[in-house]
């Protein structure tokens, strides 16, 4: 039941991607194509840098979406959110970008993109995103 | 006001069934089949293989239906659930399958299935499918 | 203030009535009849018997209506829900009827019966049901 | 900024008002009178007695309205509400007479009461009732 | 691995013992007899009468022991639980006879119990007991 | 069972006593009186009135104590606390004095009680004594 | 990355402004100013003074919009709400100002301000206002 | 039963202290001046200014003492915390110094005080100091 | 800075041990030998089989210890607990066990071992042991 | 009230340290240094590298000390927990090496470090040491 697609599922050179470019986002086929039906990954890991401080900022990312062809292979994912961690990005482009690449990457029904920030100077940030757009 | 059908309550041999195949989801004739009305099914000791990597999946599975005709009974849906212990599949497909074996046993109005696995990588997958198809 | 029909309120010959028949759900008039208006009453310590196993069931009964023309004075609806107690019935049945009695008694704009039963094989079953049908 | 209207705050002679009737719910002008905002006043100590056993009866009051012309002034509210304590009342009179109270002391767009009361006899009743009638 | 003396468990005539003193606490040899261990039994749907107003009274019962020769047999601890279901019984009695009851039947090393009943006129009483006596 | 000393329970001229003196807590014997045990009475619906501003204060009580020769029988306790109603008290005097009052009535091994009272101010009291004095 | 207009990101001179009209709610491009995504503002820490008694009051406040051109910045946002630190204004007042400061700061699309602020008497107050009025 | 010492409470001038030297901390006698018995004062709304960058800190106060001859009055603590609202101070001095303050007003048998910080670039302190010095 | 006894990290071959018996538990080197500190393993996702009826019985374990010369090292301890999977096992001795095998494994100053089972039957059993037997 | 040797609190010069060696714990004199007080700072953004796969690990840090004659600076810690983000270490590493830094800097009265890293496999890790050593 493996799909020859996943290249990373059984590995162990697990290098981390410098970048969100770098990484890539690895797909499988949907196993209910014709079924509306909805994934939540909940990521509570995330980090990246602030681009005016330069000092890490972590994020409790929640992703949910409606499949059509392709779903997210869960460890290219866990690589994909790994790649930001020395990318310097404002919060709401973080958000905005995940939500990008995913599109790119699975083309799905429906996506939502939440992250939740660290609090900073007594002000905590949440972005949430969506496609299509509303 | 037992039900005839009923051929697991109230017995002892209670050998796991090796697979869903195998398994056999039973039915009670629903109390008020003209009134619209919703039965949810917790369950959250739910195991599986992982097909990739053959180490135990778990999740917290939560069924929740509109009988039409019939109702599933309880002790051979865990026994139909306790069936999946050593089945490879990914958590879509349980979720997906767990649904269609829902359906094709007692036929319901409504019928939502969730699945709430393990992390694993620091990412928590939540699977959850729908009948009919929204 | 005091209701003329309220016999219960006040009185100490609390025998336990034998069955659902047996008891009776007395009202008292609306206090506002022309007002759309909610009443819940949350009654965590409900006690049936299974019918296959004469095990004692419990649960946690969730009552919630928009009263007509009269309301469901709480001492009777204490006394009515304790007749179930040495009474064999499926879960599905308790909720139902509870749903029947009430609308018999009281005739209420609208009604909702939730029912959360313990646990039971790692399975926990929840019923509700509502009048008028949806 | 303080309104000539308010004769309560401020003051000490602050002796317990002996009913609803002689409270004086007082009220001062909207700050943004074309807009549709929210005001919500959870009151945890509110306290009624029994009309039937003379016992105190507590409760938790939530009060949630969208302003007109007015605003209920908050240490009036708690003189009315504190008018309560030594009144025999039904639970559901409790609820409906706030609403009617308030309603003619602040004419709101919108008026929402929930009167949370301590349970009795292994029952908890919850009434809820709004403005205008739905 | 089963034991002989347990005669309850894969059984199905299971007919709810009339009192206590009918109940039978049957008990299984400590896995582990040298090494002081515990053992906690949690029981929320424990039930008996009010001895006053033959009333039912709910509790949360939590056992916890260690054990010395032999262990509580958990199916006979169900029924044994079950079969205070009639009984008229003062919350303080029903504590300390299970304390009394288990003692008689496994002698364990340490035992405590705790009974949580349901609230009674806004007073909520627990009763905890252990043995030996402190 | 009943005990004769309990002329509470089962009647219902359930007039509220003025105040703590004329309030009588009865008490019934110690089923255990060899034992040590706990008795916990959880009271979340205490209300008394502030000496100073003449307004309602509430407050969560909770007792806890080891009886000796005899338990205060919880209804009776119900009507003393409801005793303090219209009481003039500082949240301190209440403590001590429910500490005091218990002990004059039912001599306990052991006696803590604990009284958390309303937010005033953005300031919240708890006050809890014990006997015998440590 | 960073925006040329961000003149108190990085730097030190953190003088606290006396009033929010001496604040300046500085702003930066929106990312993706074509797509509807929300942005959350979590502010627990905010103080002002009650300008009848003069004491400060706390307030837990919320912002929560979909920008149009322009994110507000939260450096500054921090400082102009540590401008209302010494403002005498009425809980509604505060909550209406923000809204209408922050629209005229960024023109959002949509924008939701709830304050929830510290309970005085018994009584909490929470009050949320909306951009474009409803 | 008021105290003629109490020069706060009953009064509306209440000015905000300028500072903790200003404020003064009043005390009324202890009304069971031989037992020990404990008093918790939760204090969630404290505000002062960071030393470094001049901006506000928040904390939450919890102060918990057994009182020897005299209490402290909970209004003057009101103003007294109040009174370093505009105080520069570290968070570490804010907390030691609440502690000596509060000894020297009434000399308590034990206090102990707890100061639970904002969090400020991902770190939250909380400072807890204890007289006698332990 | 791997260790080289460390066969299991990294590599894919993953097979499920059939028993705790083929399972080894590795273990690496304390890097602080001198120092008594304390590792805490928390494992909710276990399972074996109930050995009277053969269904599966679920167990949230939590490991705690102190090191002596060396550590469990956490992808075998997955590989050891998964074990348990096909194992008719008795809760008591799944924890004795445990601790058996792990004091064998890494001869630890101090270990703990908890397991909480899910419910059978409305009753919920925890177990725990210790070593070195207290 | 600021120190002179508090070289990072008003700067911006932030650049993230490479490693923990590099980073500087910078201290402050403590305020009270008679007396046995307590400083809590909770840490919940740490992140390191896992040393055998080179993936990101999260912790949450909380670091308990009794200063002697200095405590830490914030600022400083933030800098130098930050500096872990690329080092390859195994958890208990990192909880030991925290340890032993600390005690190097500030020589504190006692210590106590928690590290709760992020669950992998279905196993959620703690770590805790101390100092002095028990
Ligand atoms: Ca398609
Ligand atoms: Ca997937
Ligand atoms: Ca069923
Ligand atoms: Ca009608
Ligand atoms: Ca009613
Ligand atoms: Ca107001
Ligand atoms: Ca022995
Ligand atoms: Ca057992
Ligand atoms: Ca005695
Ligand atoms: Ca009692
Ligand atoms: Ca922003
Ligand atoms: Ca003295
Ligand atoms: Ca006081
Ligand atoms: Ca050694
Ligand atoms: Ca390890
Ligand atoms: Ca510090």
């Amino acid at each position: 039941m493996t799909d020859p697609d996943l290249t990373l599922l059984g590995h162990s050179e697990n290098r981390l991607p410098a970048s969100p470019e770098e990484a890539k986002l690895e797909t499988f086929p949907n196993c209910r194509p014709g079924r509306k039906f909805w994934i939540t990954l909940d990521c509570p890991e995330f980090s990246s840098l602030c681009p005016v401080t330069g000092q890490p900022d972590t994020a409790h990312i929640v992703i949910r979406y409606v499949p059509d062809e392709s779903c997210v292979e869960t460890k290219s994912l866990k690589f994909y959110l790994a790649s930001f961690r020395n990318l310097p990005a404002f919060n709401e482009e973080v958000v905005n970008r995940i939500l990008d690449d995913l599109v790119a990457a699975m083309n799905p029904q429906e996506l939502h993109i939440e992250g939740k920030f660290g609090s900073r100077g007594g002000i905590q940030l949440t972005c949430s995103a969506s496609h299509p757009n509303q």
